[in-house]
């Protein structure tokens, strides 16, 4: 590594912008829809306290799947390892809304990353609570993660998924058939929908990844064992069928959102977070991905 | 880590003799269907230079998928990124020898570790060459990985993989009909049974696994980029269906062998090899599984 | 045909309850659930407006399935072919309330017998009319088909099956999730629940099915050529994945319902309805599947 | 019915040849492939022993798979009912070669006339046999029910199904694998490849399918039950994944082959042959299927 970390940042966001394929937004809901895909941010907060930023940092977007990571480190902390009774560890091998696998395996998701576990990890975590507490609680570790109390769901985005929900519903109904839902599809995905509509600005992405690190400089939310294994869940299955592409071409743990966020962890180093809302073919932030892997190669940060 | 190497093996040898409960070994094939369960060994080789092992570290076993680390290898040096247009690099969510996927995607594997990816992978290595060829290239290299010369196929076992191989035919036919064959499936099979029944101790294999490593400190037989690659694609898939739980587990890339094998790398570090012939569910090493999870929590090796 | 048929329906009906095993009755709701499965009775109405029949001829039972051959006459009568752009015509190879095959398959269920495919005949019916009317419709035709105004509809069993119908709420979501769904599936699956739900004893059923016989001695209620397709579709596809066997050991067009009642068509000859709610592993029942093969020997009524 | 057959079959001639849409000959193997899709033959064999025919009438054809008919006659004379522990009688759901329900259900295919049932059906009827001798068997009952010792298999296309025969290895050796192969993959595809490769004209295919009428006024070559069964097998299994559209569409029992040829039989009636090379999208002959609806809609030959 030659160059300090904000003018690697500089340089990345302008080389970011030349290539004029965006990819296309997600266009599920309206809300999504009409994002400008021509938008790039990317944030870096380092475990020696320091935040470095380039691009749109300050942009705030629907950070969506991303979230997956934060309730399943409340539902891991509440659970412990009776989670896994209700949702597998594997990479799913397939699309992040497959409900074939769902029927095939008796209504156990593969994986919490998926849409079917996460929706199982959040009925986790409700379990008896109301939406309004639980999301309450999802809130405030979002915040104290990112020490940023200036973090909020957009309730139009929750709104909205919830109406064009029909595929969630399918997969909720079916874990209830199965007995893997404790409370109702409707009050689980209320709740599911609100989660993942919260926003961040990449700064405050990369603010609240930092309780991943792992680093005896930073204030500690969960245990290292805990820890090592959120982000081996992320190399495996953060990028739903696109995580073994990820982890060739990048080689950290990390975690992608339909919004077109991407939050990435270098184990006691530095959390990163970079936002393009254009997606590839996988669902997966196009310019986003190409940035994560450009950043981890040249500052030697594969795990590998 | 308080105490030295040496000592922690040898204690973790003594632990893992102590539960009665080894595990079933494969019984696919006579010879490695009448092998003593109840033998353990591990060594470790360091990017320093040191060879440390404990238990049956001598006893030469059959490798098996372990080998395929070592033709991919070769096939990354041939063929170079041309060989993902025949081979995918994601999670199966399969079980090592199904032929549903294959079918599904229309004769890609999904990655080079199952069965049918190997297959492929060995085809590559073999296009242009004569099975004697290619399999004294892929025995020269694991000589020159291990420094060591003693290092054989067994054929007794190659040729009962060859009449007990009609999942493997069956594989090896159905890619021919989608055209992703070169040569015929007897003449690739062939070769494929015969690299699968190389032979080596724990020590051998330690050795052997150096060339991951990844250390100045080390001769160089590979780019520092295809180690990290080759490294991604043990972590994501080297352990068939069982690979998240192993990631989640252990927390470092590793290959395991249906004969029991298991070849480890920690990033810049170390090779570790663990041996112990009786499987888990997912066709693993139970103690070598085992083993290797406390290992790498007792050395703090995971790399997330 | 040594016997005259009242005779040889009374040996049935005596033969059928030597054998103490009469399978287990449906269970996913508390109705079906509690109902004696030692029960058995059959019904014959024939071309020349006679009725015979034997046992339980005269208890009520919940028809279910058997309603969609209903629901698919009045959905052609009213869209035509165009109802094969929704749903196709080949057997699922697949239990009647997989989802797989859906997603596999882009929304549009293998055929109208199966949950997925009935829930979208049921739509199309309901498409510009409201669920009263609909059905209002249906008892109609099935009252008309009867000669019978007093059949009706049971509302503690489709507020039971409303409630313990996640399955099917998923299957409704999941086509609404690919556009194949006109109505809400609330609103669709209120209406499918309450035709399913419909009563009738073996005499109502036998009389209720003549409409399928095409014979000229019979008021007619639908086309030749339209009675003629739903007579192949119910040899192909009237008996979920055991339709094959069905064909092979009974050989005349059938419809069977998770009550325990068989609907058969004789062309040209009968129609038979025959009752018994213990069900084989398909869902079918036990010995109603068992009379209704001797009944086709016996009368030599096989198509083939 | 107005007009005499004769006349009928002259005027369906002549209508076929209007539309010059022929569709696609199968491709797999140049004997196929070199094949001049504009041709069209028909013969219908009557229960009172008369033969009318038109077009191209005494064009020797591959019968391909209409031969998996007489095999499985002969396989359930000699096994009886323990045929069906090795193969199901279900309609697949999928295409004819597919492998994917193999793996599914254990190897067990789900009926004898997708590949892999009649590759096993194929290996019945040579288990304690010698390929020459199952061939005489087949070809000595082909001849017998044909009354015609001018039927023979060609060899050339024998030769060239093994040499493009991958994916029938494929099948072959998947059931090897899971025990439900009784000879070699290579002694049974040599003997499914042979028998598959009989010709004939239509005139011969439709004297040869009289043994599945069913009249008294034909010899008897298999019990009226055992028609009754194959009858039922081709009506739900035997034009693969387009089954129902036949049974939909024609109403009769009937089974395709993929060199263009259908035999169909009217229980009681007829036995009826159609041949033209061109096939639609499931693999059957595109101008035959259209014939047949004709043909069975004008002589109202609907079983239903």
């Amino acid at each position: 590594m030659s160059a300090p970390l904000p003018e690697i940042l500089h340089q990345l966001n302008a080389d970011m912008r030349e290539d004029p394929d965006w990819g296309a937004v997600a266009a599920y809901i309206p809300e999504l829809g009409r994002i400008d895909p021509a938008q790039f941010g990317i944030a870096v907060a380092t475990a020696d306290g320091a935040l470095h930023a380039a691009g749109d940092a300050d942009t705030a977007f629907s950070v969506q799947s991303i979230t997956k990571v934060f309730t399943l480190a409340i539902a891991l902390g509440r659970a412990g390892d009776h989670l896994w009774k209700r949702v597998g560890r594997e990479p799913s091998g397939r699309a992040f809304n497959s409900i074939v696998q769902l029927e095939a395996e008796g209504g156990r998701p593969r994986n919490p990353f998926i849409n079917a576990g996460a929706i199982v990890v959040t009925d986790q975590v409700l379990t008896g609570c109301e939406p309004r507490e639980t999301l309450g609680e999802i809130m405030q570790f979002v915040r104290t993660a990112a020490s940023d109390d200036n973090i909020h769901i957009n309730e139009t985005v929750a709104t909205s998924e919830n109406v064009h929900g029909h595929r969630n519903y399918a997969l909720a109904h079916f874990l209830a058939s199965t007995g893997n839902l404790n409370n109702s599809p409707e009050k689980t995905l209320g709740t599911y929908f609100h989660h993942c509509a919260i926003e961040m600005s990449v700064k405050q992405l990369a603010m609240a990844g930092r309780f991943l690190i792992d680093s005896p400089q930073l204030p500690r939310m969960i245990l290292t064992q805990r820890i090592r294994r959120l982000n081996a869940l992320m190399m495996t299955c953060g990028h739903y069928d696109g995580s073994g592409d990820f982890a060739y071409r990048v080689g950290i743990p990390a975690k992608s959102g339909v919004g077109g966020g991407i939050l990435a962890v270098v184990p006691g180093v530095a959390s990163v977070a970079v936002w393009s809302p254009g997606l590839n073919r996988y669902g997966n932030s196009l310019k986003g991905t190409e940035a994560m892997a450009r950043l981890a190669r040249i500052m030697g940060w594969s795990v590998f």
